[in-house]
């Protein structure tokens, strides 16, 4: 069988359905009797509340059988294709705390929804629309030219990023399909995450493989959390699970890719690499015979994986929303300049305009590195001072202190919206999760405008570590690091008075990011930091200025979730506050 | 008893639990031996993920205990205070899909939580905390000095602005209290909205009324649905329903009060005014005894309703954010216009800074009408012309056509975030829902930068009523109309370049909105647009425009929800999305 770890844009039914038809085709090439693509094949991942517009369930529904009947076509209708796609359910709303109980699960039946289901209209937030038609995330077999089976996702997530329980009605079918005689067990992504449900009722099916459809969004060391997950429904089913997972970026997610097969004692059987497209090929034994074994992709330095990850996510929102190229401000610092060479390594550093917009306060090896930055990636760069703008908003406004150092930066932001606007670039920003938290930052500056914050999920001190590791990986393969050695040593400092620096504002940043993890990534409170043994005038430095950001965070451009609480969708706190810390 | 439909502020357990102890004294003085307050009232509603704050938790259960002390130091100790707070559950998480079926409810006990529940830590995302201790949304009841019994919500709705299924465990118990010798059921808001579930238990218990702690958010036309509602639970328990709701705004929710009591026949016995907090005092009548009547409250016309939404949903965010003043760019437009006498009708016209920043294509009657309507409101007025700025960035950047017209509206954003920065008021932002909608509008020109917008969810034709209405209202009273009449008539123009007009780009207004709330609200395809008669061009266009405008309004700042589904929470959209109406 093969799994096809694919990249596919949420909304795009024709790209995607073409991409299953070339994959399929590939696959088959290998002589693949089964073919498993990730979750919401057809749809892209996460659709949110796409799926409660019935016109686009209509539109998946008729392209899913088109594609059937296109594989057919194709000379592939023998061969089992087993696609994610969103379905429908004539159901009344679950309702949690209600007693809608536990009908045993059924075997999925082998027809496809009639057509009469295919109506209706369900808008989240309307209570008459509650007990409606809901959207289903479906697993659909498709074969012999038509959809075979249909499966819907029992278990549906509702924590971080996942509001999967909102959107979908839960499915209470179990699957089996028979491929070339053997029996394979289908389920998908949260299924496997949660002990009991439809995959406990596997062994009594007697299958001799479990196959997995997932959209698992990248989290720094999640890795060995599914393969662990995996083995236990392994161990669980006694037979191998096949683990399929989505690759590339969808807004402020990015899917890692990673498949793998798993055995009942806990080995790896085969793995993909991640965060590329690839077709990973394994043979399911014959039935009494020890399991197979196929390749073996080695697994990443966590440095590695997330800059790959970092890159991923910006090449996807660059690419799937039209763009060719980026602009971003170059200051000569780190964030930027790291920043830049992502953006290089994403869409290629001809496809990157980085502009020098130096000031007064600018200090020479500030430009110096940045005009370095840009030559050692290929970037169009130019300069821009901002003395004259700066000026004539000071003949009308007279500002001084803070009010005079926003002023410059909003400068730089404009002038980056203006080249945008202009050439049509992408404005990328390039503000760090540190800065973020504290709200460090000027609203509507050269840090915080435009679509897309690559860093925005990466802490200071993970910005120097993966410049590091970008810079070190760079002389392993015999090239020139990209980042100029001095942007990566200097003291950070936004340049916005004589002699400014972030250490003056806030505390050290290798302090800040440890106080920064405890209390946003884990929850603790004022009374467990200071029992770690915190300053307390660190402490409430800290608490302070993240419980007075909210409001600012969220004029923030998306950017990728790479830790386990990026800002954005997986947080969700008011903003007007008056809860501190006791 | 006595509904106190009080306004309480997020984590400001302090003011909320000194807000509990005034009303139940006033509450006293009428003679009333049941005090109900609205959902969540220690806490304020929503709290999102600060539920998942083990600290949290910790301070708001310290601080119920310490009120109920208060309570009755204060010789309340008879009283009975029913209040909302945050519980906690050491449970597995419910999990849907799963046959977390159905233990019969059982009555609530009378004890409080022992202190070992309340340690423990959750936060989304963490598959390792799924199975710990979570919180619940809490009815309590304070007498004597001490928390007598404690009620957890059952019903947890996961649509709309609501994520309580995300953060809350549901409880399983029902709670009948008795107050008086007489016996008085108690539920949580969503738990009406639901058939089955708590309420259809009460009358077995033989309540003689049914009290509801609600936090339930304004919506256009939503108080008939409310009752509605309640009415069906008092003939399902043969009692009374007193409805209690929250009142005043919350970051981009706007809770409207008009809290009530209605018979199990469906006649309304009392009723709050909607807006304002309020002690509705009414009976209940002896056993055997007709229903008491109580005070009525005249319905608002829909127009006064929303408009006096939007003016509570912007001087809570200004007050409860701890700013005194606001500013915003005044046109002469109509946007800006009702939007500074929104500003003046919430926090006083004295505290409203109006800035007038014309160009060369700004006309003589939008200067005038800007400086009649500052003059009008009592506003701090002040003239600002751009072209200064504007022709520094063009003597560097020469930019032409939408960038120039970009750069002007851009200079005017920069210029009221630097009077913000010297001065300290909330920079507030005049775009309307239709403009938004379609992301007609410069990224952070005046209209969208800011930390509110007041209009965000009033469409165009709506914010020419709201002007109307508002005028006609002074009229009525005597009073100038406060919005000049050649902003409400005159045809909307950006007034970016020479003759501009907002119909040379989009479709008139009255149609527009039309096709928006149909496509929007209604979730309506493009085939059942062209099936109600809409013209093909018209459609596409808006659905076009509608669609490319995720990422621009996901900038905005957030603005309170007044219709069905606003921008914002209550709509979860992928930025990135090939999908097009077929």
């Amino acid at each position: 069988m093969a799994a096809a770890q694919i990249d596919t844009c949420v909304g795009d039914l024709a790209g995607n359905a073409s991409a299953v038809l070339e994959w399929t085709r590939r696959a088959a090439q290998t002589g693949a009797q089964l073919v498993v693509f990730p979750e919401m094949t057809l749809t892209g991942y996460p659709i949110e509340d796409l799926a409660l517009r019935a016109s686009f369930r209509r539109a998946a529904q008729e392209t899913l059988e088109q594609l059937a009947r296109d594989l057919d076509a194709d000379g592939l209708g023998d061969v089992a294709v087993l696609v994610g796609s969103v379905g429908e359910r004539a159901s009344r709303r679950r309702r949690p705390g209600a007693d809608d109980a536990a009908e045993a699960p059924r075997e999925s039946g082998t027809e496809p929804l009639p057509d009469s289901e295919l109506v209706g209209d369900v808008v989240a937030g309307r209570p008459e629309a509650r007990d409606a038609v809901r959207p289903t995330n479906d697993a659909v077999l498709l074969r012999g030219g038509r959809v075979e089976t249909r499966y819907s996702k029992h278990h549906l997530p509702n924590y971080g990023v996942f509001d999967e329980f909102r959107i979908f009605a839960p499915g209470d079918e179990i699957c089996v399909i028979d491929v070339a005689d053997r029996r394979i067990g289908v389920v998908i992504c949260e299924d496997i995450w949660q002990d009991g449900g439809p995959v406990s009722l596997m062994d009594e099916r007697e299958v001799a493989a479990l196959v997995v459809l997932n959209g698992s969004p990248f989290e720094e060391g999640k890795g060995h959390v599914r393969a662990e997950l995996a083995a236990r429904r392994a161990a669980e089913v006694d037979a191998p699970v096949v683990y399929v997972n989505l690759v590339g970026g969808q807004d402020d997610l990015v899917f890692d890719g990673g498949s793998f097969v798993v055995d009942r004692d806990g080995s790896l059987l085969a793995s993909a690499p991640q965060l590329v497209e690839h077709l990973l090929v394994w043979d399911l034994a014959d039935e009494g015979e020890p399991a197979q074994r196929g390749p073996v992709a080695p697994p990443l330095h966590p440095d590695e994986e997330t800059y790959r990850a970092v890159v991923a996510g910006l090449r996807a929102y660059v690419r799937k929303n039209g763009f060719r190229t980026v602009t971003l401000g170059l200051s000569g610092g780190i964030d930027s300049a790291l920043t830049a060479v992502i953006a290089a390594d994403a869409i290629g550093g001809e496809n990157v305009v980085g502009v020098s917009m130096p000031s007064a306060f600018s200090s020479d090896h500030s430009k110096d590195d940045a005009a370095d930055l840009a030559q050692r990636i290929g970037a169009d760069y130019r300069v821009q001072p901002i003395a004259g703008m700066v000026e004539a908003f000071q003949r009308e406004l007279a500002l001084e202190g803070v009010a005079e150092e926003n002023l410059q930066a909003r400068v730089r932001g404009m002038i980056l919206m203006a080249i945008s606007n202009r050439e049509g670039h992408l404005v990328i920003a390039p503000g760090n999760k540190s800065e973020l938290a504290t709200g460090y930052a000027t609203i509507y500056d050269a840090g915080s405008i435009g679509g897309y914050a690559p860093l925005k999920d990466v802490d200071k001190s993970r910005v120097w570590a993966l410049a590091r590791w970008r810079n070190d990986h760079a002389i392993d393969r015999g090239e020139i690091p990209p980042i100029p050695e001095s942007s990566i040593t200097k003291p950070p400092s936004a340049e916005l008075r004589p002699g400014q620096l972030d250490q003056d504002s806030l505390p050290p940043y290798a302090l800040l990011d440890e106080v920064l993890d405890a209390y946003v990534e884990h929850a603790e409170g004022r009374a467990e930091l200071l029992a770690r043994g915190f300053d307390p005038a660190v402490v409430d430095r800290v608490l302070q200025l993240v419980d007075r950001a909210e409001w600012k965070r969220r004029q923030y451009p998306p950017g990728p979730k790479v830790t386990a609480l990026a800002f954005g969708r997986d947080r969700r706190l008011p903003i007007t506050s008056r809860w501190r810390e006791p």
